[in-house]
């Protein structure tokens, strides 16, 4: 559970309705044409933007992932891949199938060490999935993020429609305040799916690809070092240092100010 | 055909009908000014904006190919090049001929091999095939990028006519009303074309593109490898080890969480 | 002649006259108010952003390319070349001097070829020249787009001094009406510069200018084959190799789909 | 203290105060509403799109950095660790023990060589620590610009909801000022946000980020020539050496007009 | 004198005074309210961007160059830089003390040849000022480009400063005009001072950069062969082929139509 996009949204929405509460009721800020204006719009760009297969993979897989956590850093998964090794060295690769491992990425190739399947099917299976997956997460990412650059257009677009038939219609101006108001909320709703939703969710998305990619490498190679049956302090050193910087040292040693 | 365009297009126009249709009648939100100032406004920038030649190829070809679609992923193409090859080894090259190619691309090469042209000439008549149709693939992009850039801005122009004209004939703001809901109109279709229509088509085409320079190296490279008689084995082998990543692992398989 | 930024020109003026007519007199548009502001600021603001000789060179160079078109691709290109190398070889260099030759560039080359110079000067020569060209259309580019990057702004800047006098003197707010309008003439103004003159033609001279070096380039090469008495077949043959991907195929053979 | 940080601050402060009592009481301009949309909505967004580890530390660290200042410009430094290298040269590295060095990271590096680490450790822990350092204070850039993008987004969604209780409730349009007035400090808020505090501050914490990598680059090479016994001259002109050209200068000699 | 910056400035202010004067009287645009939240507000937000150390070197030095201009062009220098070889070469080293070079930066490197220092020497002190002088114009154009992007919105800022005090203190509608005016000046300030002033003048800054780089060099290398005893004509044709393209002809030569 990636608890900052839980926290977030929730108090996204806690922040929306005291706002909504304390100028009035929450019915005054529902109103289905916003409704239809800006989900349909959004909908119907999205549709044209990508392939249907696109859609249907990236979409759910960016909502779930943008909730979901890697248990462990870079740094605490080289730790668990150099246990395992331990475990192979001591018990042999039968040892591995008795493992636990939590991470389901990590599990499969640990089933196909155990298998004693050769180096080679195992990089292909792995970097199949590990390809498959991060395609599918990118475009995941691509996805939110054109929502979130559309919504705001068709806020206008709801809102513009709202105001025409509302001039086309005008007879008395003191009446025109209801019509405003509802005109108003296409705007609203685009700006919030875009700036409270779309967009940050994109940007967490992009951030878990690069560390997922980042990751499943550290796992393949982990792998396939336990394969080749390489002492667990070697495998600890060789993974540590093919980090990336970024990944070396996220545990909060005290920065030097 | 490309359903996901399709779609997309169908359910942006019951959208905004519905829209309309909530709020009162159809005619109040067709205007021949907004619909002159919109689509003359664009036509004309595209005009200056690039040469009639790339305008007469670029603009059709894109709008066919946003609805159409490769029968095809780049895996079964691989596939259905390698059951070619099957065919060639067996009846030799004339057995190509009695082939039914689905693909037109592949088709041309295909009664290349057949009729025993050299590896020259059909490299040569092949690439330049893809050349022009990628050259004119791109230039449709653009110019669809480009009235989607410029349509909004057109909008705008037909709305500042359209209020010209209303405040320099005011005499009773409360007649104001209808003119407004005129001028508004302007900016609602430029929103329109651009959000709904150009700009996600011009997104798809550069997704085509991309795709279709894939899918037609790969099926040069196809063609030329069954002229050599190589094996089928081998063909499949080598054109899945020139797929880019994105390509190898089209198909849905599920994706480890 | 460049058939097409004549014609969108054409075309947008009489989309807008047809606009201002359908709904009032054409002088409710003339202001000589929003005129200053627009080409006064947009004029002051492209004097301090260019150096003078830059302006001087630029600016007109754009305005005559924008509207004017090499007569051949570069296909038809690389045949006049491979005609004249073939005169060269028939009737020896001085034949080159009786040769019609429209593209004054090629002629140019022609005639240092007939007049026997050597082929470094020649090469440094029409080097020269086509870098001094280059450059030049390249300022003018660069000028077009800053005056179409400015040009809303200082239509803004024109309708808010129209809108601070209109308030400033606001005794009737039912006399409003004239002054808005008048006002927002200049935001319209600084629209159009951008959108329907500024902003295309800038996009066209890019485009031309990519052309140019390749055509330039392909001119200087072809001469200096001629002056090494090439056969015409051997001169065809380079420069049709030479040529990038999208020169070569710019005849509109049948598109495969 | 890096003074032109605060003195902007305090100078902004000034301005808006200055401004907001020449035209009315403070209180005009406090809102509960508007505050708890700005940053209750920047929060939200903020929390969505980073990971909580990287808002811990990031944040905090931002802050402070934007208002403290290295001591020494780079050119400084290079003298005093030519100093240090002198002390060690004379007193042997016992004397470093002594000397007192105020930059925390050089008197870090300092005491390994005192106590006598070998070369590795200490190149591997002052390296640890300063890419933790620069990737923490990336991410509290990366943090402030999020929240100066993402805060007129929300100053418009303040506004909007502002404005559909408003209409919503609207009977008599004369008191319809004091609601319009709260509604449209959401946008203020949004604006001086993201203009006067997030966006200033990440350019400058962008700024830092460069000179602490060149500086902290600069004091780990020189702490490793002072473990290696280099003579100070050396170990001044080779650091002068590495300098990047920016740093080199930073002191203000007359420029040359 | 750079006269294109100073014509653009006087022909702009010409402009603004015109369009002033025809619709009313100059005190009307006159407001302390809206000056002080640009200049205060701009200046508050550069203070907090960058070193106090940059603003205090690239901000003066930044105006003054907007309108010096070199007095000769990179063709003419090398001429300059020939003779000196020549008056070197003829009356030795000590002849260039009596040589009346006008550019500060040659000047001080001719002094350096005469008073017989060696090419170490004078390499590095000439880049030494040359890299001062390009990384304070380089801030400078960075200073006025922040600048330029923030007075906008510190312009919006002032505006809803006033109408949130026309808002909260209205009573009678038609009395609002003077205030609105009021209110808008400060937008049309920040507008101003972006797009006439501090965006032009850090695209002209961007412009000299390049081409006082391109001089320097050509200076320093010019000034080194001289040192060197090279011969004039020597020095000339080594200095033009070092030249980038763009300042090879930068002569308005006849343009090839």
């Amino acid at each position: 559970m990636d608890l900052s996009t839980g926290l977030g949204l929730a108090f996204g929405i806690v922040v929306l309705c005291t706002l909504i509460l304390m100028g009035g009721d929450l019915g005054m800020f529902l109103d289905v044409h916003a409704f239809i204006v800006i989900f349909g719009g959004a909908t119907a760009a999205t549709l044209i933007r990508f392939p249907l297969s696109s859609l249907f993979h990236g979409f759910p897989l960016g909502m779930r992932f943008a909730f979901t956590m890697r248990r462990w850093t870079s740094r605490e998964l080289v730790e668990e891949i150099a246990n395992l090794a331990e475990i192979a060295r001591k018990q042999g690769p039968i040892g591995l199938e008795k493992a636990e491992v939590e991470d389901t990425f990590l599990a499969k190739g640990m089933r196909y060490v155990a298998d004693g399947y050769d180096a080679d099917f195992i990089r292909n299976n792995l970097e199949r999935d590990m390809d498959n997956f991060c395609v599918h997460l990118d475009e995941g990412q691509k996805i939110y993020r054109a929502v979130g650059d559309c919504a705001p257009a068709f806020g206008m677009v709801g809102t513009l429609i709202g105001m025409v038939q509302m001039f086309a219609n005008m007879t008395d101006p003191s009446k025109l305040g209801p019509f405003m108001a509802t005109a108003l909320l296409a705007t609203l709703y685009g700006a919030l799916l875009a700036n409270l939703l779309c967009l940050p969710i994109a940007d967490k998305l992009h951030g878990k690809l690069l560390d997922e990619e980042t990751n499943r490498t550290l796992i393949i190679d982990g792998i396939l070092m336990i394969r080749d049956s390489k002492s667990p302090a070697l495998v600890r050193e060789m993974l540590l240092a093919y980090l990336p910087e970024k990944h070396r040292h996220e545990e909060g040693e005290p920065v030097p100010a």
